[in-house]
């Protein structure tokens, strides 16, 4: 039996590592493994339930200080037993606790369990959705899923759907890593789009983008991104040679979203340089900051007026769709030419999952590779025309969290989300030093502290003074953001805007997440005391 | 009991809802959760213990029938438990067994039982190590494992690794999505390092390839890389603008390893051409085809006089290193600017992970991005410079692993590897009707059937001949190789290479790739076996 094993013996000679990769045949390993699993999901649980908010306070020093030694050890160092143990009594202590409903600063929260039971599952099968014959029926599966999805968003027809589902000439979408290579994907796709191959011009993919802009008489290719996009876009600008630079940012009106004025404009000023073009327009649904969502349905017809590749960044907000209630606030979302969904978001997927999605069938064409041992031309494989090469089949997992929880049972969780954090702004609202900056729409909120004093002070002041104040504003909203966060109670995150009123200098503002059922508005009051008692002992003003 | 509610009452009510993200409290719902996980791991068992090699024969066409309903159902389809019935009973049994140890054609295979448990670790844990905020001690155990990795090939001394393993300012690597992406990164990184800022140009990733160009008086930019590379290179080239005509392939030499003097001359002619600069040359170390390793040492060299950036795609042979008897093959991958590794392939680890390391730590400020919530200028979190953004802690189960098995367990796997290839290529040599290809000199095996008076034929053959007779034996392997997949008893891959005195039409050649302990000489003899049987009943020739 393993656990009886001294550490040296589990590798010493041939006989134990093969046991390792042998399944148990009887009762007693059987038992062992089952053990292992015990301890896990309930050793974790304990940790998940006795720790509140961020974890463990330890300054990030102290916490390196045993983790300096590089040397790769030849003989064994542990036993499984003892590694589990290890990691639940010493290393999940110091981790955090997003699954802690006080822990409400990102967008990774707590999950359904069964969806550790559904990694576990992918985990042990290993297919390869790359290739057919590493996955067979898992490929099947993520088309049939895919086209579930594209569904949700496009709502085409069902001869559509029925020629596309399991077609293996075309692509409804893909799997990604997550959401920065499903905007990559889409950019990618954009880009292509612009520099088809015609007369000795072989295409941009091929030629690179050098010729294709000599081939095209151009000097600059730019994409429109809302200022409040992900950065993942302008990295995406980076790493396809467009040039960071040249992800030209769009400003938000008053509203904290795309300002469709300075959108017509830019468009406007663009196509008058006769050596521009723009690639593509992206509209976020649910930005990263504040959730909020740009008016998708008139961004895609500016960009149908102008011949624009539409892309929507909808990684947080694309599961809203599946709330009859919420569901309009994502409207026109089914213009757009691309749309990147995360899993690991808001379908309350583990780490890491993202999707990106196409409306015509064809356009991942613009992106196939081929090679002569996979992916053959010709070949159904799905890796043909992905970023990614080998991936795990993380669409059983969604595919199966859609059966186990209905579309409904989403519903109520968006619902939910969304529901608290509109009670929580009427919290805000009602507390004296706080100050709402961004009304939620989804579930995303960000406010910051502005004592009555400061906030009068703010009003009368001239410009230069603004900054001043400003910088004087940010400094409590940072100190007490930390100090919360040091407290380990519970966690907030922040991030700064440019604010009409605050002068020149960005405003730094305080944002919660409210995507954990477990978080309701008791615990979000408790979160907002501890912030004003934070304050009340900062001697700072 | 979450086992006896009826699907509806699942998600019917908020009440239910909420169970299903509260960790169990009581023995009896600890009893299920547990009981699921049984059936996962048991039920699993069974299918990778009753089948053997690729599964249950069944068309596409004929397995796409059932997965074609495109709705996304409004209420629960089905329980937890009946999901994870359906997956063991009727999903697994028409995936591919790829723990099986007939199953030789891919680079997937069996894994240590407690990589299942690792990853389920990881899993409940939920970290996102993108940020310090939502994983903390995991970014700091990433830190450690990505410098044990970079001490293993680039050997540097003791105080380069106190200095950088828990530095926050330099990187020695980072963890991606898999090989396909670290390939990537490496290529980003080694075209913005051509480009660099000067005056007012702001460098490539922010200017863009065609401004770079033009600033650089450049027309061209070329990486080079053997014809035998992985195709993620030649994507990566598309991707990141450079295009993928530009990823120069560089004859291999009658070893089937890249020629060195060709290698020589391009570079010499590329030089040559003023308005061309070479970007990169990559050197493999495994190939995906035939598991050659490329001299790395001498490519090193010329690319050091040549002043070229050198990466090594040592996805598939990295872990080598770890191989007492073996990792001389290596020899020279500690010249290398950077390194590909996968962990999903030769480090036995679950779908997907790979990994990239630089030898200089400053070389990833290259590919840096900030943003305003995370990843600020001047914070520690890792994800400032990696290409994927929110990404799992694998590095966790990988650190893990070498404790539990010792850089000697994996030499074992390693060792395992190559010695049963080699004696297979022996055997392949003993059976008349084949013929080996390429002669291992790590893990995988290239041959192909060739009958005696097929290969006495060719041999004579004037050049127009040769092609067709070539077409011939093509067609004998594809039939061959097809139908023992087909026939579901074992599996075997194929691919196609031109081969010196066969024409001007590439060979097909059966690729066996040999990584599971379980598979040893006996079970490789059964499987030439029946390559033998089907090929006598061919009625072909």
């Amino acid at each position: 039996m393993i656990q009886n094993q001294k550490s040296k013996e589990l590798i010493a000679n041939w006989d134990t590592l093969q046991r390792i990769f042998i399944k148990p045949e009887d009762e007693a390993s059987r038992k062992t493994l089952l053990k292992y699993m015990d301890q896990i999901l309930f050793g974790l649980h304990d940790f998940l339930n006795t720790h509140v908010g961020v974890t463990e306070e330890i300054s990030l020093k102290e916490l390196t200080r045993d983790f300096k030694d590089t040397h790769i050890n030849k003989d064994p160092e542990k036993k499984l037993t003892d590694v589990i143990t290890d990691i639940i009594d010493k290393i999940a202590p110091r981790a955090v606790n997003v699954a802690s409903p006080y822990f409400v600063g990102h967008m990774t929260s707590a999950m359904p369990f069964f969806m550790v039971h559904l990694k576990t599952i992918i985990t042990a099968l290993n297919q390869n959705v790359n290739k057919l014959e590493t996955s067979k029926i898992l490929s099947v599966i993520e088309k049939q899923i895919l086209a579930k999805i594209h569904r949700l968003i496009f709502k085409k027809e069902e001869s559509f759907y029925q020629n596309h589902v399991q077609s293996t000439d075309t692509s409804l979408g893909a799997f990604t890593a997550g959401g920065t290579t499903a905007n990559l994907t889409a950019l990618w796709v954009a880009r292509n789009k612009l520099f088809l191959p015609e007369f000795n011009f072989e295409g941009i993919e091929n030629e690179g983008i050098a010729k294709a802009m000599q081939e095209y008489s151009l000097e600059r290719i730019v994409v429109l991104v809302p200022k409040r996009g992900h950065f993942s876009l302008k990295k995406a600008g980076g790493i396809l040679g467009i040039g960071a630079k040249n992800i030209v940012p769009i400003d938000m009106d008053s509203d904290h979203r795309i300002d469709l004025e300075n959108l017509k404009k830019t468009i406007k000023d663009l196509s008058n340089s006769k050596n521009t073009k723009i690639a593509a327009a992206v509209g976020i649904a649910g930005a990263t900051e504040t959730g909020l969502v740009d008016p998708l349905s008139e961004m895609a017809e500016i960009c149908k007026e102008n011949s624009i590749f539409f892309h929507v960044d909808a990684a947080w907000g694309g599961p809203v769709l599946l709330s009859e209630k919420y569901s309009p606030i994502l409207k026109g979302i089914e213009k757009a030419d691309s749309v990147t969904i995360d899993c690991h978001k808001q379908f309350y997927m583990p780490m890491t999952s993202g999707m990106i999605y196409f409306k015509d069938p064809l356009a991942m064409d613009q992106i196939a590779y081929h090679s002569n041992y996979v992916n053959r031309l010709g070949s159904v494989d799905i890796g043909i025309k992905t970023l990614e090469g080998s991936r795990e089949a993380n669409s059983l997992i969604l595919d199966s969290a859609l059966k186990i929880m209905g579309s409904r049972g989403y519903a109520l969780l968006i619902d939910h989300g969304i529901k608290t954090t509109k009670e929580f702004a009427i919290e805000v609202h009602k507390r004296q030093i706080f100050e709402v900056i961004t009304e939620p729409e989804l579930n995303i909120i960000t406010y910051r502290i502005l004592p009555p004093d400061l906030k009068i002070k703010l009003k009368k002041a001239s410009e230069g003074e603004k900054n001043e104040i400003t910088n004087l504003v940010n400094e409590i909203n940072i100190r007490v953001q930390r100090k919360q966060r040091e407290q380990g109670q519970s966690f907030v995150s922040r991030t700064r805007f440019l604010l009409l009123g605050n002068g020149k200098t960005e405003s730094v503002v305080l944002r919660c997440v409210i995507m954990n059922p477990m978080t309701d508005i008791n615990i979000l009051k408790e979160i907002l005391d501890e912030q004003e008692e934070i304050f009340s002992k900062l001697n700072i003003i």
